[in-house]
């Protein structure tokens, strides 16, 4: 029996944004892996191991799924979203590059909706021209560059999401980002705080840069920014297709 | 009988990529309208109206789908990949802004697995860090202004996802951002060509900079570029966690 490993991503958490793909995937699995609240979301059933780790762990987490499939086992390793997107995929080819005996495996990266678009779609369409996606935690990046990436990308007049805004461990992060944003946009841009996207606690709201503040965001919350043309119609709010 | 207007994403091309969200809105609907293409995708049934358009009459068609809902019709707008990103939900809200007598209608945007999220699945991981998705067409923008996006873009070490990046009526457009690139990006840069994902005819080509050729894109293919330390872990192409 030949083994594989499927990254899959099963989306912000509503059941009926998890493609037929990823299902398929999670049917045949041997064995799924992940952070412990996506694991949780993987129906259990005869025959099936569920590993569930910390975050933090997920290097580990990588190499114990390609080891599975080295044995033969058909491993899944779940991430919220999409697992290209800030999650597990990238894991997962740092740990190849480093045991290249592994890189014959059947390893394939299954996308998700990831949780910027089901914001978006959520909100209206305030992603609908050229915007970008910043991961706030400076975890793997200093806090430098990641003001400097702010700064670029209102120059560039990009809409903007932020995963991982704000967390326990990092709660002045997204105040600096805040500051750098005001420093460089007007008072009036459009910012959506979108919490817990597609799940029953799901909440959004609409501000203006001028009323944003810290404490609107938390690790559930995915911040989206407009662009200069950004605007509401009625309850949604949206980017014109065409620049401003 | 109430009316609903459903703006909804199909994915890149495989029907395993479609959401079970956007199934379900398609097997309630009595009216699917769409790009030609898209719409083919959608199989016909007793009591659904099919709605072909050409591209370039978005607004006509969300004009149309509105109308339809307010009639009582139960519409669902189709767009490639997902609806919020450089398709169809922008235009339903430029009208509903220009109409507001429409907008007590319900409006939902369904999500979908975007282009640029199924390349870069099939290639690896190239957008595991930061990164920024631009549409190279200059229909509705100027020139000057998607080169300045591109030059911030590099500037701030972005991955990048262009879409559009060449089309019969712009065959120079994508040779331009190429010369931009080099001028701002090192010559082994890792490009990435993605043709038709996820459809019999998917075609992904990895290049360096120096390699690309504007002949490389047509108006099926995604570009990504990575970022400086984009790189190969054997048949993968993965963009590391941890900024360069």
């Amino acid at each position: 029996m030949s083994g594989w490993l499927a990254i899959a991503g099963l989306g912000p958490g509503d059941e009926a944004l998890v493609t037929q793909e990823v299902r398929e995937a999670l049917a045949q699995a041997s064995d799924v892996l992940g952070y412990t609240p996506y694991v949780a979301r993987v129906a259990p059933r005869a025959g099936l191991v569920l590993h569930a780790s910390d975050n933090r762990e997920e290097l580990a987490r990588a190499r114990h799924a390609l080891r599975l499939a080295a044995e033969g086992r058909r491993a899944v390793i779940v991430s919220s979203g999409d697992p290209g997107v800030f999650a597990m995929a990238a894991a997962v080819f740092e740990v190849l590059e480093e045991e290249p005996e592994w890189l014959a495996l059947d390893v394939r990266v299954l996308p998700g909706i990831t949780a910027m678009l089901a914001a978006a779609a959520r909100a209206g369409a305030p992603l609908g021209h050229d915007f970008c996606a910043i991961n706030l935690s400076d975890n793997l990046k200093p806090w430098a560059l990641i003001e400097k990436r702010l700064r670029l990308a209102a120059q560039a007049d990009f809409a903007m999401a932020f995963y991982n805004p704000r967390s326990l461990a990092r709660p002045e992060g997204f105040g600096r980002a805040l500051s750098v944003l005001r420093e460089e946009c007007e008072p009036e841009r459009l910012v959506i705080f979108a919490r817990a996207v597609s799940t029953q606690q799901e909440r959004i709201v609409t501000v203006t840069l001028a009323e944003a503040t810290p404490e609107m965001a938390d690790m559930r919350t995915m911040v989206l920014v407009g662009n200069s043309a950004t605007r509401k119609a009625g309850r949604f709010v949206y980017t014109p297709r065409a620049a401003p």
